[in-house]
This record gives structure tokens, sequence and C-alpha cells, in this order.
């Protein structure tokens, strides 16, 4: 269903991603743009709940607040706009203002995202100055310039679509993301930006994109860090002319049920050019009593250091996995539980497994990318998948290293 | 105040520490015993509170519940016998009461504790098997034999001692403990022992060793991850003859102040000697809104792998710190912060220092092995300070490997 075509599948967008003028000795693009030609095209966002909201994060949401319209994304890379003080906002609103004199549009249409290093500002006036060659760059197949664009420690681009009929009509959604590190979203993701010719209306635009985010990429960590700038983006131009999704009908399934394969996609692609990775981590949690405890329990094993670092070793250490599912403290009965790791029950309501020439099957079977942890509570009907990889040399490295 | 005279210095007490038998080809000591001469010792002892208990702390709170008077203290290393299942009690009293036989005392004053890797039983019989020679080893001097053979991926022993004056009378109270990874203490540690020639009732050794273990051993983390084993045993003789401490007195106090300048000590060795530090670093939390809150912020940015790694980098990367404060989603107003790093101020009421040459100084101070990190809030009126160290290259390479 996932097609690797990406955002330029959609029909009525363009695409820029360039270099600003000061840094075009760097070999990496900078500053990207997604401009809708379509009037009423319609916007919606979710954002970071970080206590300590980048200015990007805090432009977008007073841009949702005037107008339910949105017809241009801008993001740039390097600086992150975080914790910048008054200078912040006000080059935030700077850069809208200006790229929204030149594109002819509202200031209020225009969606402003920044990702890198918190504390440093824009280098607006560069940035400016780039507008020009921006905005003549923008073409429907210049999908790529915009993903490589926002790209920072990616080691690759991350960009996909999915086409699918609704009620008669040919709809197809698109997404590209950027991510790495500082990932474990919370309510929301790290730069995201969703594009979809369905006919919808903002609110339910609004309710699908909280919804699905929730199940996508708040179910992913690299290291526990939630970022200061993360945010989805999400705009539709109805161009495809479907009977306009108003209500939790039917056609908002279809489309919902799409758009979750779209962004679980996406989000698996974040975790698998995580940080340094070298094993993409499934944690199943099934039959827990509370959708809390169940969350909470398979982010414990997720973000810890000790379970994180094994994998990387290429060690059989499940009792490093009872340690997290323990230290969460939520007083269900850990002698009930069955684990079963890449298809191996190595505990079996609470007993564990002997057989020597079995528990060198499972560590054998450790050497793969993919590491499944499934853990059967026995004690409730709620459970949770996330998705997370291990922790490396070269996480320490590249973070030893990046000044983020 | 604090001598590095260890365990020997409390007078009534012996030590042991050896190799069991079918270990005697391994270089490290592994099964390690306190005990006391003297008739009436009492004893006490916190005990983890991972949702996973050791069948040692479940054996060992059973101890506690038959009587006051503990006499031994027996630890073994290589195995946690966490996990363990049924047979996993059975030999935590098996070896319990083999042990009191010996030692001619009733199994109810044996406390035992284990530390090694999760899953792995007891080797009961080779332990049993080296009962005889740790008795015939027990001498008050063998302080040093005992602390090593409770070590596992620890570098170096940890012990120390404290002797003050009460009311006229000389007390003694030293303690040692085994640290290294899987440190993030909740309401009690890793395995330590205390043990004192004051007299103090069971009541108020219980309530001094809590209040203490508060604010000392929980006031660390070198990964976030919490132990399933993590004990403090505290055992008193009375043997210093002092009125006995029956209340919340003076006296009580006096002892109070010293418990914490001891156990302060050894937190800070246990982080000082956490898996491949570089760095100490101190996180003080102050005019916060809540104890709570200041609880997570400070942990936040103590076990944030990106604030880790930033340090272990040498980079200054203050905004990671803002990042973890963020994060907690505390709804404090991050805008409001004074953030001193190494004694020089970086953010002034939410306003970032600019001056090149001031972050260039900040930058070179990263090079010390101890880092400073102090917050204050502006906000309220509450606060604390705990203790962490970075992230690694070593601490990967130590956890991808042993098996813990």
């Amino acid at each position: 269903m996932i097609s690797k075509k990406g955002l330029s599948s959609v029909p009525g967008f363009k695409f820029a991603g360039i270099t600003t003028p000061q840094k075009k000795n760097q070999s990496k693009k900078n500053l990207g743009l997604i401009y809708s030609e379509v009037e009423n095209t319609y916007g919606t966002a979710v954002y970071t709940r970080n206590d300590v909201q980048a200015a990007p994060v805090i432009i977008s949401k007073k841009m949702d607040a005037q107008s339910p319209y949105k017809k241009a994304i801008l993001i740039n890379s390097g600086e992150a706009n975080a914790f910048t003080g008054k200078q912040g906002i006000i080059d935030a609103e700077l850069s809208i203002s200006r790229l929204s004199e030149l594109l002819k549009i509202k200031p209020e249409e225009c969606y402003i995202g920044s990702t890198g290093v918190i504390g440093f500002p824009l280098k607006i006036n560069d940035m400016i100055n780039g507008y020009n060659e921006l905005i003549q760059s923008l073409k429907p197949e210049s999908d790529l310039e915009f993903v490589q664009a926002i790209m920072t420690t990616d080691t690759r681009p991350k960009q996909a679509s999915i086409e699918f009929d609704l009620a008669g009509k040919k709809v197809t959604i698109a997404a590209c993301a950027k991510g790495s590190g500082m990932i474990m979203p919370d309510m929301a993701t790290m730069l995201c930006a969703v594009i979809s010719d369905a006919a919808i209306t903002p609110e339910m635009m609004h309710q699908v994109l909280n919804e699905t985010v929730e199940e996508t990429f708040n179910c992913i960590t690299v290291d526990g860090d939630t970022s200061t700038n993360d945010t989805v983006f999400f705009l539709a131009n109805g161009l495809s002319e479907n009977e306009p999704i108003k209500s939790k009908d039917k056609n908002y399934q279809v489309f919902s049920l799409h758009l979750k394969v779209l962004l679980e996609y996406l989000a698996k692609e974040i975790v698998n050019d995580g940080e340094g990775i070298t094993k993409f981590i499934t944690v199943s949690i099934k039959n827990a009593d509370t959708k809390e405890n169940a969350k909470k329990i398979a982010f414990s094993i997720a973000n810890s250091p000790l379970v994180k670092t094994a994998f990387f070793g290429e060690n059989l250490n499940w009792g490093r996995i009872l340690m997290a599912i323990g230290k969460v403290n939520t007083k269900m009965n850990c002698y009930l539980i069955d684990l079963v790791l890449n298809g191996f029950l190595i505990v079996n309501k609470g007993e564990l497994e002997t057989d020597p020439q079995k528990l060198e099957q499972v560590k054998q079977s450790l050497k793969n990318r993919d590491i499944d942890i499934d853990i059967d509570f026995n004690q409730g009907k709620t459970g949770i998948r996330i998705w997370t990889c291990d922790f490396s040399l070269d996480y320490v490295k590249i973070n030893a290293n990046y000044v983020s």
C-alpha cells in the first residue's frame, strides 16, 4: 500500500529546497518550502508538549488561531530558534511576513518550522536573502530537495505516500519526516509534513491528525529525549473532489486508516534512521491492566540504557527487560508474565526457560537487525506496541561531538 | 570528618570475604560476611521499590518481620537470585538456615543480599561448601576482603567511617557500598552495609536510615535504571554505651547528621565509580514550585542521554539542559530561570549569555572532571541537589559485553 513516491505524488503542491547564500560553501541544503497552488487549502498541526517551546512553534500556533487556511510551510535546518528570547519571536514573525509578501499570500497562511541547535537564533538575513531563489525553485517534482533541506543528523531522506479509493474518488496522502536524535515525541513528533488532495474540514483534519499521531509518532523513542521543536504539519487541498469529510463517518475511517499506515511507516523510518542504530526493536505489551501502565512499561524498556546496550552487544540479557518492567512500579504482578523474545518463549507465567540449547537459539537470533520483544501480562485486556532502537557506540560518538 | 578507615573502625564486628570452592580459578572474591559478636545487635534495612524483587530482598524482609536482632549479613556477587522463581526463594532460605546453624545464631538474625546477573540462581551448593572457610576467615580487620567480595563491575572498593561525640561518648558509624550500573535507587540503593557501635532503638534506626537514604542514595543516578536487588543494611551493637537514642531528640539529630555525611560520601563514591565515568556532575535546583517538580527536573537532566553524551564530549550544549527541563512538563515558567554552569551565568532570567569570550571560558571549564549545573527557577522556595555522571563510550562497551 505504501509507495516510495513522496510528496510529489499529491497534485496541487510545489516544493523547493536550497542552500542559503551565506552557507553556499556547505554541501547541505538548509531551507525548504512547501507551497499549495490551491486557494482553499486547509492546514492543521500538532506540536511538542515540551515546556520549552521554540519560537516557530509559538508562531505557527498563532497562525493556527488566525486562519484555518494554510498555503505554505517554511522550514530551516541548522538553527532551532528555541530558547532565543524575544529576538527569536521577532525573527520568526519577520521570516513569515517577508515570505508571505513574496508569495502574495497572507502571513497567517504560513507555517514555520525550525530544526537544529537549541539556543541558536535564525540567521534571519541570510534566510530572507534566499527567499527569491527558494520561490523560483518551487516545482511539483522537487520533493526530494525539500526533504533534504530539513535533515540534520538524518542519514537519509524519509518520505512516502499512499493512494486509496474514497467513495469512488482517488485520494493521495504523502508525508515526509526528519528525526534522528532527541526523539521521544510527546503528542507530536519531530518535524513532519503531511499533504493530501482530500477534501476534509479543518475540524476533522485536526481530529484525525491527533488520533493518528498518538498511535504512530508518539509510539517511538530513540533516546527518551523530547525535542523543543517537534511539529507535524498537515495540509489538504481538496483537489480529489471526494465528498468532503465532515464527520467521523465511514469515509473518515477510510482516510484515518490510510493516514495511520503512512505515518506508522514514517515513524518506523525515523527509528530506523535513529542515531547510531544497529537494531530495530519492537516492544509489544499485551493484557496489561491499564493503557497508561502498558505505555509506561513499554517506554521503560525502550528507554533503558541497559536494555539498549545489551541488544547492541547482541547479549541475551532478558533480566534487564524484567528490571525495566519492574522499575515502573505499576504494582502489576510480574510473576504472571510471558516474555517472548524473537519468537522464543523465555519466561512462561513467571518461570524461566532453562534449556541451554533453546537459550543458545535465542542468543543466535539476536544477530538479526530486527528484535521483537512481546510481553503478555496475563492480567488485563489492554496493550500497546512501540518502536525503538539500540544504544551504540556511534550514538555516543555522534552526540558527544554534535552540538544540537 | 570522613575517614577512609572502613568497617573495621567499629568495635564488635568481624568481616570475611572469600572465593567459593568452585570459583577458585577466578581471581575475584564472591562471598562476604559481616558478623556481630555482640548479643543484642539490632538490624534494619531499606529495600528496592522495583516491582521485581530479588529472592534475597523477599527473604531479608521476612527476617525483619521475625526479629529486630541481626547478627550477620551474608552477600554473594555473581548471581543476583532475582526472577529465579520458587527455587530462588528456597535457595535463599537454605543459605540462611545453613549459615545460622554454623554461626550458632537464629535464622531470623541473618540478612542476605545478592548482586550480579538477573535470572541466574545462586550456586547454592558451592556457597554452602564455602561457609566453613568463610566463618574461619572472620576477623575484625578483614573489612576490605568483605567489600571486595560484594563488588561486580565496580573498579574499586568503597567504604568509609565517621567518628563523633554523642553526649560524651565516642560513636563510630562505618559503611561500605557497591554500585556501578543499574543505578537509580528508588527509596533504597545498591547494596550497602552500615554498622555502628551506637545504642539506638530499632524504631529510631529504621527512621534515621529511611530519612538519610532519601537524601543521599536516592539522589544519585548513573543510568536511570533501578536494580531488583538494591538494599541498605544497618546494624548497631550499642558498644559505645551512649544513652540509647529512643526518640527524635538532640542526640538523634547528631547521629542523623553524621550518618548523612557518611552516606552522602558513599553515594558520591558510587557515582564516581559509575560505569565508564569521565565527568562527575552535580545538578542543583533552587526555588522551584514543589519538591516533586524539582526532583523530576533534576533527574530528567541527570538521565538525559543527550545531556550526558554532551558532557562526555566536553561540548557546551546547554540547549540540551533546557530541553531536559522542559520535557518534564511541569508547567513552571522556563523563561524565568537562571542557569549557572561551572559558576558561569549562561541564562539570566531566561535570556542567554551571548558574549563569545565568556562562552569560550565556560567551554574551557568543561574539561574539568567536576561539572556543576545550578538552576534557579525564581518561582518557588524548594529545591534538590543530586549527583550523576556522563555517558561515555566505555559505558556502552561495558554494558554491551557484560551480562548483568
